[in-house]
């Protein structure tokens, strides 16, 4: 049985390009006592990725979260034909010892949710900003990247929260989406709008709470235009991923100073012991059909690299997940 | 009875210069019936008065702490001769109804202590380093401007929370200071040393809690070696309040998004309902010697306005107070 894997060729420098990963075809592993071996179907592809590529050795199969249906169990609490989420990257098969892998129930909702709602930019989401944001109702809370995997999901709780939300994200299609379909109150295209002199009209109050997916002059933007005691949840700065080299801006401890406000930066693994509130309560909302959740579904593991490239330019839209095989 | 007072003449463009406050005389004020007159002796010569300047009317008398006596009451509530601490600004005399002044018992501590350890200066300190940065016994805190009005206390009140301290500070003199009189554990000199070297062999464990007093390149450098779960307490920007016009420097959220750090900007006045609490602390610590208060005493209210500008250039050493009048 072939297994085909995507592997790093060479460093990327600046934005990967197709020609730092590499397809390559071998045996799929055989499992051994205790072992499952495990079929992907769906591959999650998320920008924290660059991050890994400049550290990983070359020639390492690309990580990634995957679902996937156990083909074959040597362990006595897996069964052949359960539906796992782990993180067995970009390959078509993997054995796992069982540890690391989480059973699912696909019919509580979609197999590939796992991957976004309620895996990891699901969690990204609800902590971050319950955990870090604090929204109070009436707050203010701008969300950058926000038609995306972890931005959809933010705007909708702040909703849910009774706070005015305001989205930034880079077509007329997502911002039409996410004002339209999600029920944000506004949105900014920051593609052809000036995003300094947008927000005073769509925060007349300043900014309450600020989730970064993006960093860079969209930030600064938003930190120009802070309320007070604002809060800045620093989740990703995208932006700021395939740089050559680190760029300038403005300072912007003085605004913290100014308006007594505060930044932090986190991780969801901060909150992995309440994982399981975090994945009921969305499930529920989702089910209560309160929040929406739109994927970016790309067939073939062979279209992995050009859509993960197109991630850094904005061009997915909602989560981006590559179907690697049916289920 | 002649008032000499100090009036802001005209806006500093940058720098402030001596051009731009004017001593005037006028005739002193006569208290009313519920007033009372207070004869100024000692000036609080803080960094804030800077954005003030960019904010009062042009003619106003330069806004500031005081320390005074009561030369003249027609308050049932106090009395010829009492001490008292208030805003009366760069002036000899004021009025007050008494509502904005608080007695004080020189007894307890010295008169112009209620400028700095146990005033604003004080509070900053203390609730700045123990509310909004949280040092834990063992933690690395550094804390720039280390030997002015607010950085001798925080690094004192660290050494007491049994952190290891280091200053950053503009003079050997002032470093000297901070390490054998004050017990930090190291001192880097930012004027002749490079931070961003310095600060490996100082914080080898990395930066737990940075202190920031001054903003710009030395923040910089701090912000490159913040510890796993760092906080920074962002209390003033000394570096940049005299620019012309905004620098740029790196961009700092990525920093605090990898090492899962925060950053709060914050003023006492956010404590005021605990002063007390704070006051007590300080001044139990004052008189069991465990902390130490050094004061850079400048006579004359007519040598304010130099002594104001060199506060920019940390020509003071430790807390800048003016003694208007002998007690």
């Amino acid at each position: 049985m072939v297994n085909r894997q995507i592997r790093l060729a060479a460093r990327p420098v600046g934005y990967p390009n197709e020609g730092d990963l590499r397809l390559v075809e071998t045996p799929a592993p055989e499992p051994r006592e205790g072992q499952v071996l495990v079929k992907t179907l769906w591959l999650s592809l998320d920008p924290y990725m660059r991050g890994r590529m400049n550290t990983m050795s070359i020639g390492d199969v690309m990580p990634g979260g995957t679902v996937g249906r156990i083909v074959t169990s040597k362990r006595s609490n897996l069964a052949e034909g359960d539906i796992v989420v782990g993180s067995y990257g970009w390959q078509e098969y993997a054995v796992s010892d069982g540890r690391d892998v989480r059973e699912i129930d696909p019919k509580l909702a979609p197999a590939s949710t796992a991957l976004g709602l309620l895996g990891m930019p699901g969690m990204t989401a609800y902590f971050g900003l319950l955990e870090i944001g604090h929204p109070k109702p009436g707050d203010t809370v701008v969300v950058s990247a926000a038609s995306g995997a972890v931005g959809q999901v933010v705007g909708q709780i702040a909703r849910i929260m009774d706070c005015r939300v305001v989205g930034i994200a880079g077509s007329e299609a997502k911002i039409r989406y996410i004002v339209d379909e999600l029920g944000f109150d506004a949105g900014i295209n920051y593609k052809t709008q000036d995003v300094m002199s947008a927000l005073p009209s769509a925060c007349p109050d300043g900014v309450d709470v600020y989730f970064d997916n993006v960093g860079g002059a969209v930030a600064d933007a938003v930190l120009a235009h802070l309320a007070s005691r604002a809060r800045v949840v620093i989740c990703g700065q995208i932006s700021q991923y395939n740089l050559k080299k680190p760029e300038l801006g403005p300072r912007i401890l003085g605004a913290f100073l100014m308006h007594q406000a505060r930044a932090e930066g986190f991780t969801s693994a901060q909150f992995a012991n309440h994982y399981d509130e975090g994945r009921r309560r969305l499930a529920r909302w989702l089910n209560e059909g309160k929040l929406k959740y739109r994927e970016d579904v790309v067939r073939g593991l062979e279209n992995a690299p050009r859509a993960f490239i197109g991630l850094f330019k904005g061009e997915n839209f909602g989560k981006l997940v590559v179907k690697v095989a049916d289920e």
